[in-house]
C-alpha cells in the first residue's frame, strides 16, 4: 500500500518546526489591530463573557490564560464563576442574560461542566452569533455546508499553522485521526474546504499506519501519548499534533507530550508541530479572533 | 497502490443488484404504519407543504411524484404553486405562515428556485423541525456532531440501501466521490457514524481511480455519465450510484444513466445500485419518512 518507500527519498533528519507560539503571537497582533479598528468604528470594545462552573483546577488555569490574553489584545472579559452545584436552569438563565446583553459579544462556557448539567443543552443555548467556541449546531452546520461563521478554535488554529507552511493544499491527501466534534470532524471540514482529499480515521480504522503513510497532511487528535509512530509518516508530510498528554517524565516529573512520537517523526516529516508550543497556543489566540468575529457579526459585518 | 489485483479474485460477473424500487416500497410500508400510529395517537395525519416556484417541467414532475406517494402513505400534502416572478419576500412570508401552521408538519421547497431568489435565505427560513429535506444549517450541524434530526433524503436513502447489503460497516473503507452539501458531505457523515473510515474525494483529487480501488463502499455523486469505470472498483465492493444523467441512447432517444459504468462494474462489484431503480426511488420514500419524523418531532417525540 505504501508507495512512498523511505529509500526513495533522503530524510533530512530535520523537519521544519511549526512554531505555534510565534504564529499565535502574529495572530494576536492581527486581532489587536482588528479590535482597535472595531473600537474606532463602534466606540466600544468587544466583550467576552467567560463562564466557569465549579473548581476544576485545570479549567481555572485555562480561563485565566484566556482572560489575560483577551486583555492584551483589548478585549474586555466578563467573568462569571459559579459554584459546582449550580443548577442547569440557573446556568441557562445566565446564558439568556448574556445572549441579550449588548455589551457581551462572545460567550465562552468552559468545559467540562459538572456531570449534573447536560452540556449539549448548554452549548445549544448560546446565541450562535456569540458562540466563540463554534460549538453550536448552527455553526457546525454552516461549516458542514461550507459557509463557516465561527469555527472551533483548535482546528481553526491548526489550519492556520498548516497554511503557513503550505498555502496551496489542493489535491493533497489529508488524514485526520480522531473524529471528535470539537477537533477531528471540523478539522476534516476545513481541510475539505482547502481542497484536500480528506480521510477521517478513528478507533475502528483498519491498518491505520498504512493509511497515515498516504497522508501529505496528517492531523493526530486522539489523546494518546506517542500513539503515531515515526514510520507511520510519509516523508515530507505536514504533521499536526493536537494531543496534549501528561505523562511521567524523568524522575517522575510530569511532562507534556503529543499524540505523535515527535523525535522519531522529526526525521521523516517535512514539518511538524511541537508539543508544547504547537497547536496549544493557537487555540487560545483563535478564541480571541473568534471573539472579534462575533462582535463584527453582531455589528452586521461579515 | 492497488492491493486488490483482479487476478487475485475470481469475478463472478454478477454483482448483486441493490433494488431501490423494492426497498423504497418497504420503506413506504413502514411509513404508512407509522402514519397510522401517529393518526391514532394525535387524531390527525401529518401534513406536508410542497412549495413550487415557477414552471420548470422537471420540478413539476418531481412534485407530482412526491405528492402522489405522500397520499399513498396517508400524508396530507398542501400544494403552493407560485408564479416564477414571485419575490423572495413573498416566498419568505409564505414560509413564515407555514412554519406557524399547526396542521403543517413538513415543508418542502422544490429546487431549483428562480435565480432572483437567494436559495440559502429560503432554506434557512424553514423551521428546522419542519425541514423535511434536512437542508437547514441546524440539521446539517446536528448531523455533523453526530446527533442527526433530519437527514437529506438522498444520502439517507443510500445509507439504507447499503445497510440492507451489509449491516456491519465498522472499519470498512468508504470513498464518497463528490462533496455537494446535499449528497456528498452528508453521505460522508452517515458513513462515519456507521464507523467506516471515510474519504471524501472531488474534482481536485489526485489519482481518483486508485483511491476508488481502496473502497469497500464506493458512493459516486458527481453528475457525470459513466465517470467511474469498471477497473476503478475493488472486487466485492458495494457501489452506490447517485448520478441520474440523461444521455442520448439508441436512435437518439434519451436514456438515464448513472455516474458509474454499470455494465463494466457489474463484473467486479459485490453489490451495485442500478440507474434507474436504485437511489432515485429511495430519495422520494425517504422524504415521506422525514415528513413523518417532522410530525413526531413536533409532537415532542424523538
Amino acid at each position: 500500500m505504501n508507495t512512498t518507500e523511505k529509500t526513495g527519498t533522503t530524510p533530512t533528519g530535520g523537519a521544519r518546526l511549526m512554531d505555534g507560539t510565534a504564529e499565535a503571537a502574529r495572530l494576536r497582533g492581527e486581532v489587536r489591530s482588528g479590535v482597535a479598528a472595531y473600537a474606532e468604528r463602534h466606540g466600544s470594545t468587544p466583550g467576552l463573557a467567560v463562564v466557569l462552573v465549579g473548581e476544576d483546577p485545570a479549567s481555572g488555569v485555562y480561563v485565566r490564560t484566556k482572560m489575560r490574553q483577551a486583555a492584551e489584545v483589548g478585549i474586555r472579559s466578563i467573568e462569571h464563576r459559579l459554584p459546582a452545584d449550580t443548577t442547569q436552569d440557573a446556568l441557562l438563565a445566565l446564558l439568556d442574560t448574556l445572549n441579550a446583553r449588548t455589551d457581551v459579544h462572545g460567550i465562552l462556557v468552559q468545559l467540562p461542566l459538572p456531570s449534573h448539567i447536560a452540556t449539549d443543552a448548554v452549548l445549544e443555548r448560546v446565541r450562535p452569533e456569540k458562540d466563540v467556541d463554534g460549538f453550536h449546531p448552527v455553526n457546525a452546520g454552516l461549516l458542514a455546508i461550507g459557509k463557516p461563521a465561527l469555527v472551533p478554535c483548535t482546528p481553526a488554529g491548526s489550519m492556520r499553522l498548516i497554511r503557513a507552511v503550505e498555502p496551496n493544499l489542493r489535491g493533497a491527501r489529508a488524514v485526520v485521526v480522531g473524529r471528535s466534534t470539537i477537533v477531528g470532524r471540523p478539522m476534516a471540514q476545513l481541510l475539505l474546504m482547502a481542497d484536500c482529499t480528506v480521510t477521517i480515521a478513528h478507533s475502528g480504522t483498519r491498518d491505520l499506519p498504512a493509511l497515515c503513510r498516504e497522508a501529505d497532511v496528517l492531523v493526530a487528535a486522539i489523546g494518546r501519548p506517542h500513539f503515531v509512530k515515526g514510520d507511520w509518516i510519509k516523508p515530507g508530510a505536514i504533521v499536526v499534533d493536537v494531543g496534549i498528554n501528561r505523562i511521567a517524565g524523568d524522575g517522575g516529573k510530569p511532562r507534556l507530550v503529543g499524540d505523535v512520537d515527535t523525535d522519531a517523526a522529526m526525521s521523516v516529516a517535512g514539518a511538524i508541530t511541537p508539543v508544547p508550543g504547537g497547536v496549544g497556543p493557537m487555540t487560545v489566540a483563535m478564541l480571541l479572533a473568534n471573539a472579534l468575529r462575533c462582535a463584527e457579526l453582531l455589528a452586521g459585518g461579515k
